[in-house]
């Protein structure tokens, strides 16, 4: 194993601390329970956003903490959901009075984790919704969930949600349109190569020279299936083919179409998988009107991507379209 | 070799391609010959930025045409310089009548084709300035140039060159500044693995499962010398090393740190090199004022990552803080 890191046991505690001294302007780092906070508060209430899963997706979570965006991230261990007692007081400092937002990705562990929080939480008197993320259309259960699987959809909950929060919406209103995002946006995602989890020192999965496996999710878990290399627009087929089954696209509709990278793949590789993408998502008669490209939540070092399309009304466009000022997504500030 | 690519061949024709239509609010692409252009043309007579260079680097160049940084980029082919045909259009293109500035990383082909074209452009009475870019304290002579080579440090020059053009220096001013940022920025780099040019199908070299490159080239030409791996905070020491022995930082100087990834290592790790340099960079007495953590200078899918370290004044810290709008890099707008 050769990765840019010292004690396996202290890769997130470290990398968060860089991330922290890196974007000073923008985020304040707890470190014990270890979340991660905007810097700025409110200047008057507005509901909070907070997610969190295991680390390793990054630049998800913290990457996207920020004005409307994230009030607050919580890292756990790579690919192992945080603990409550660092959901809690991340919940309590993204309180500013009108409520919070999870954004939970559905994981076992992760789901468990941010209800009991929840549940505390709501105890204290912060009133909490939640958004479950399953836009994995590769397979109904996996290693870690029952039922699909939270990937790269979450980026476009946390967006045009938070945007919502940071116009002011209130606690229902910010829940339902990040509810409305996870029921149009469909995901698939492809692996070149394994990726290596630091303290188990060793791949999560074996794949042949001249082998893909798709369908994979964002930790290695298994897919659909392991077929032979193929050319890039061939994959793209692939990959597109259950996501568009679902959405159902008929001319007039607008889309949002997300190539994601896994970590591992250069950016000029997102571009050609995109440039495809386009062409056969184009030829159901729907038109892409916002995209984003590039490594936003990923699978350690992992070759590999997904792709999301988002059917858009006029409302997501709008929010979509909003400022951000994240240290891994930043527009119109 | 397992790449998101079709026909290697078309490899950075469909990946510009994509990229054009992904960021079409931002830049037009001339196919051929092959180079990128702002979108909107500028008000008023500007100096013209123009760079490039083989392919393989992105988001460099192509990334970072747009409001505030370049005019028009240039793409050859993976890790190939472009030819005068290609640079002379797009030097015609960035020209609005106040000159234009070229950027070159010092490698052999690229300043025998940026002369020629610079030549060429002055004969039809535009007139050129040429900022080479020569960071890397690795090695004096590579594979690939005469002197030393171009590497990160040249995303620092089209950045604040690119600010000092769009507030209206003049032609000799915008190639002051950017030769200001080269004089004043070292840079050097690690490997972790090789990566493997799309037409050649086998990696450009060897690394042992145990074994790194201690000052590798953006194409993977051969640095310093290979150790065994080592933790991070060792590779960090032994980057910053020749960087700090160079730059002779003394307690008030201010400096911008630039941790690059080379497009395979997680940007989780990019963070904890970033953690370490800070701790280093500042035990001299410097501050580190302004930093860049991710992937702006790639070498495919290569993983290891370059520290830059930029020496700064005050013209340069409002030449980096001012707008940019870009598809790799945008603040301010």
């Amino acid at each position: 194993m050769k990765k840019l890191i010292n004690d396996p046991q202290e890769v997130v505690d470290e990398s968060v601390a860089g991330f922290g001294l890196a974007h000073a302007d923008l985020v304040s780092i707890n470190s014990d329970p270890l979340f991660v906070t905007r810097k700025e508060r409110p200047a008057k209430p507005k509901v909070g956003l907070v997610s969190g899963g295991g680390s390793g997706h990054e630049p998800l979570h913290a990457g996207f903490v920020g004005l409307g965006m994230l009030d607050a991230a919580v890292p756990g261990p790579v690919f192992t959901s945080p603990t409550p007692d660092a959901i809690i007081p991340a919940t309590q400092a993204a309180d500013s009075g009108a409520g919070v937002v999870h954004i939970v990705k559905n994981y076992t562990g992760d789901v468990l984790n941010f209800e009991t929080a929840a549940e505390m939480a709501a105890a204290e008197g912060i009133e909490i919704r939640t958004v479950l993320v399953n836009d994995d259309v590769a397979v109904e259960d996996s290693l870690y969930t029952a039922g699909r699987r939270g990937v790269a959809g979450t980026v476009l909950v946390e967006k045009i949600a938070g945007a919502a929060a940071e116009r002011g919406d209130d606690l229902d209103a910010v829940a339902a349109v990040g509810q409305r995002v996870n029921d149009n946006v469909r995901t698939m995602g492809v692996a070149l190569s394994a990726c290596t989890v630091p303290h188990a020192g060793v791949p999560s999965f074996e794949l042949a020279d001249d082998e893909i496996e798709i369908g994979i999710g964002i930790h290695g878990e298994p897919g659909r299936h392991k077929i032979a290399m193929e050319p890039a627009d061939g994959i793209t087929d692939r990959l597109l083919e259950p996501i568009l089954a679902e959405l159902k696209l008929a001319a007039g509709d607008k889309v949002l179409l997300f190539v994601n990278g896994m970590g591992g793949t250069p950016l000029s590789e997102l571009y050609i998988v995109y440039r495809h993408a386009v062409q056969v998502v184009e030829a159901t008669g729907a038109t892409v009107e916002r995209n984003l490209v590039g490594n936003y939540i990923t699978a350690l070092e992992m070759q590999g991507c997904s792709i999301s399309v988002l059917k858009l009304d006029a409302e997501m466009i709008e929010l979509w379209d909003a400022p951000v000022n994240t240290p891994a997504l930043r527009w119109g500030v």
